[in-house]
C-alpha cells in the first residue's frame, strides 16, 4: 500500500537568496518530494507556508502518512494552531522526519520538551554521518558512514530527550561531533530527526541523504490503528466493577471535567 | 545542606467550595509544604497563582532547588511567560514534582509533549498504589502498596511518552488501573508525577503519602551544575581543528543563527 | 511477504499432568501454532525441548522470522550453547515473543540482565489486562481491556529493565496489579513479554490471547537487514583519515582483540 | 557518608608486559584507587582476579557501594558464580563502573543482555571526548572536552542496549566516533561505562580521567534501601482481596515455584 508522504518547506530562502535558488529552483521541498517519489512504495508532495493554514489542512494530514518538516528562517511565522493540528497527527501515528534546523521549528520542540538547541559553524567544512546500527531500516543500502563534503557544523550538546536509538553520529572536519540521527515515539508516532540539509550546499542532491530520506519515510508509516485520544468519564455504574458514590465530589455526574 | 522547596498552588477551590476549605483550611499548598517540612533536610514554602507573576519570580526559582505543582480548575490561567522561566529551571535541574489534576497542567504538558490525558470518576472509591520497585528512594518506609480509602479514579490510558521508570501502579476498586508513580529526566531536572491528591478527599492528610512526597522532594534535587542552555556559534578559527570557509553561507562571520 | 514463525514448547506438562493433557492434547505449543496460522501472513510451525538441539537449529533458526518461547519447569535443561545461539538472532532482527512463565526461561533473563521475578499465586482468579496504548499494533482489534476467567496471579514488582513501552497493566481479583505487555528492543530484535498463559487453565484457546499472539509475531517480524556482529580492528592505513602507529601497544597489527 | 569503592583489576599486564609495569608499577587497580581517594567523600581499594573468590567476596560486596572495574586479557578467568554475585549486588543498588576493555567483560555483557561488540585500532591517536550533557554530575569540572594525545581507538557500532544518557561521544584522529560515556539503571544499580583506559598509555594518570573516575563513583553510590529480591508466592488468604481457589492448578498450596 502506498504511503503518502506530504513534504512542509518554510519556502523562504529559494525565493530571496541567489545561492539557494540556483541550487534548488523548484525549492527544498520539491527536491525532497522528488528523492521520496523515486521509491515506488512512495507518493509525495509538497505544501508550503506561504499557503492558506500553511497548506496543513485538516484534509491533507488526514490523508498524510508521514510529514516532512523543512524550515529554518521563518519557524515562529507558523501559527500555533497549525502546530497543534501537526502534534495531534504524530500522537495518533502519523510519521515525522525532522531537518536539519528544524531542530528549532516549534512542531518539534513541541514534541521534545526541551530547548533543542546545540553549537554551530557555517564554513563549508567536512562531515562524516556513522552509522550506529547497521540492521536499523533505515540505514539501509549505506555504507559504515556517509561523507558530506561541505556542510554546516552542528555540535553537542544537543538539548534533547534521551532518543530511543541514535542512528548516526556525525563527525566533522573541525573536530565536534553530533547525535545526528535520532528516533523517538511520542504517542503512536514514529519521529526520525535527521541533521543533514542546509540550503547553501547540495546536501539533498546527495544520492545517500536520498536513500536515508526513502528509508526514513517508509519506517515512520503509521502501524496499528489511529487512536483519538480525549479524556474521557467513566460513569461509577459503567465501571467494570461498578461502585456507589461515596463522599463529596467537584463535578456534578456526567460534567465535563477541567482542563 | 537544606533542599529548597516551593509549593506552587492554585489556590481556587480552597476559597470557593465549602468541602474543600474544611479540608484544607489553609489551602492545599500550605497544608503540602507542611508535610515537606516534616523532614529536617528540606525547606518548604508556598506560592499562588493570584501572586504577582503567580508566585514564580526570577529571584524565587534562583532560589528553588524543587517545585510542587498542584492545580486542577485554572490550568488556562497560568501565563505563558511563566511557564517558559519554569520549563528553563527544570532542563537547568530543577526538580519538579506534578500532582494528580496537574497531569493538564501548562508546564507537565510542555515538558511531555504529548496530551497528557486520561480516564476518571470521581466516585470516593478505594484506590492501592502498588509499589513496582522496592529499593527506590521515592518508596522508602512504605510497604507494599499504599491503600487510600476514597479517591477519584485516573485510568489508562495515560498518554505520556515512556517514564524513565514506573515507580507506582494502582488498582481501583472500580477495576481500572493506571501507572500513578512516574519518573523523567528532562534536560538535568528531575520530574515525578505522582498521581493522588483530589481536593474533597483528605489525601494530603495521609502518613503516607505525605512520606512520598517528602522522599520524592529529596530525590528531586539538583545534581551537577545548572548548565544555561544556549545556541552558540563556535567561529572557524575556534574550532578545536581550525577549518577555512569553504563555499558560500547563509550568515556572515559572527551573525546570529536563525530562531 | 508470509511471516515465518516457530513455536517453542518445553512439552513437559502435557505429558505428565492430566489437567495439561486434557486442555492441550497436542500441547501447548501446537495450540499457540494453530493460533498463528489462523493469519494468512503467518506461517507457524512448533519444536520441542526433547528434539535434537531442542529443535532450535542454526537452519531451523536462521530461517526463522519470530521465535515465540514457552517454558515453565524445564528452563534450567535448555542448553547455554541453544541459548547463545538464540540470543545471536534475536540481535540480528529475529522477534520474539517470550509467554508467562518464560520469564524465568534463560533467554529472557539473558536478554534482559535482570532477575526477572515477580509475586505469584495459584488459585484460579480473574484476571483484567487494561490496555495502556489502544493504537499500538499489538492490541488491534480488542477492547478496552481482556477478562480472563481464571489465571495464575503475576504481582509487580517485575524485576525487569524499564520496557520501550507498557502494552497491558493487569488487575487482579485478589487486587494485585502486573506489567503483562512489554516491548523491549535488544539489538535489532523486537520482544514482547506476554503474561497470559498458565497451563491448568485454557488461556490459549481465549479468542483475544490468541489475537495478541498474531498481532504480536506480525509486529515483531524483521525490519532492516541482519547485521553479523563482530569486533572488527580497523588498521591504521584503513581508517578515514590514516594514522600512523604512536607509542608502544599490546597488540601486533593483524592480531585478534582479546575477549 | 563515606562511599565505599572497590577497583576489581584483573592485573595480567602488569606483570607481563614491560611498558604497562612501567605506566603502573603498583598495578593499575591501585592507580585508579589512588584517584578515587584524592577525594574525601571516597574511601577506596583494590582486589584483584588472582585472590582468592577473585578477592570478591559476600563480605567485601555488602560493605562496597561502588564496584569498579577493569580486565581485558582475563575475562574468561573470571568464574561464573562471582558473576552471579557481583549482579546481585548491582541488582540491589550497588554502582559499577566499567572501564575500556570491559566493555567485554562478562559482568557487563550479562547486565546489558548484547554481545558490547565495537571496532578498535591500536594506534596511539588522538581522542577527544565531548561532554554531551554540561549539566551532569560525571562531567563537573570538565571543560567542552577532554583531550588524551594517545589512545587506542573504539569505533561504532557499539553493540549495547540504548542507554539512559550519552554522557561522551568520542572523536578519533582516524576519523571513528564513539559513546564514550553511557549510563544506565539495571534494577537499583546505577552503571557507567567510560571508555578510556588503555594499558600501554598513561590514560589512568589523566587529570581529567580521574575527575571523571571520581565524579562518577560519587555519581554511582546506592540511593535507597537494598532490595533483596526473590519470587514470594502470596497465598490465596493474604491477598488484598482473598480469594477461594478454582479449577485446578499445578503447584500445590505453599510450594515453591519452579526456576
Amino acid at each position: 500500500m502506498t504511503i503518502r508522504v506530504t513534504v512542509w518547506g518554510e519556502n523562504v530562502h529559494e525565493r530571496t537568496n541567489a545561492v539557494v535558488a540556483r541550487l534548488y529552483p523548484d525549492g527544498m521541498h520539491n527536491c525532497i518530494a522528488e528523492a521520496l517519489n523515486e521509491d515506488e512504495a512512495l507518493e509525495a508532495r509538497s505544501v508550503t507556508l506561504q499557503e492558506p493554514e500553511h497548506g496543513l489542512t485538516e484534509e491533507l494530514l488526514d490523508h498524510t502518512d508521514v510529514l516532512v518538516w523543512w524550515g529554518h528562517a521563518a519557524h515562529g511565522k507558523v501559527r500555533d494552531e497549525i502546530v497543534d493540528r501537526v502534534q495531534a497527527r504524530v500522537l495518533q501515528g502519523m510519521g515525522l522526519l525532522v531537518l536539519h534546523s528544524a531542530h528549532y521549528s516549534k512542531i518539534f520542540k513541541r514534541l521534545m520538551g526541551t530547548t533543542c538547541s546545540l553549537k554551530w559553524r557555517e564554513a563549508g567544512e567536512r562531515e562524516r554521518l556513522w552509522v550506529v546500527n547497521p540492521g536499523h531500516p533505515i540505514v539501509q543500502g549505506l555504507g559504515e558512514y556517509i561523507e558530506l563534503p561541505h556542510t554546516e557544523m552542528y555540535g553537542e550538546p544537543f538539548a534533547v530527550p534521551n532518543p530511543d536509538e541514535v542512528i548516526f553520529i556525525s563527525a566533522f572536519e573541525g573536530g565536534e561531533v553530533f547525535r545526528s540521527g535520532l528516533v523517538y515515539r511520542r504517542g503512536n508516532g514514529k519521529i526520525f530527526y535527521f541533521r543533514p540539509g542546509h540550503e547553501t550546499y547540495p546536501i539533498y542532491h546527495d544520492a545517500q541523504v536520498r536513500q536515508v530520506l526513502r528509508n526514513a519515510a517508509k519506517w515512520a508509516r503509521p502501524e496499528g490503528s489511529r487512536w483519538i485520544d480525549r479524556c474521557p468519564n467513566v460513569p461509577p455504574d459503567r465501571a467494570p466493577d461498578p461502585v456507589e458514590i461515596k463522599g463529596e465530589g467537584l463535578h456534578k455526574p456526567g460534567e465535563e471535567g477541567f482542563r
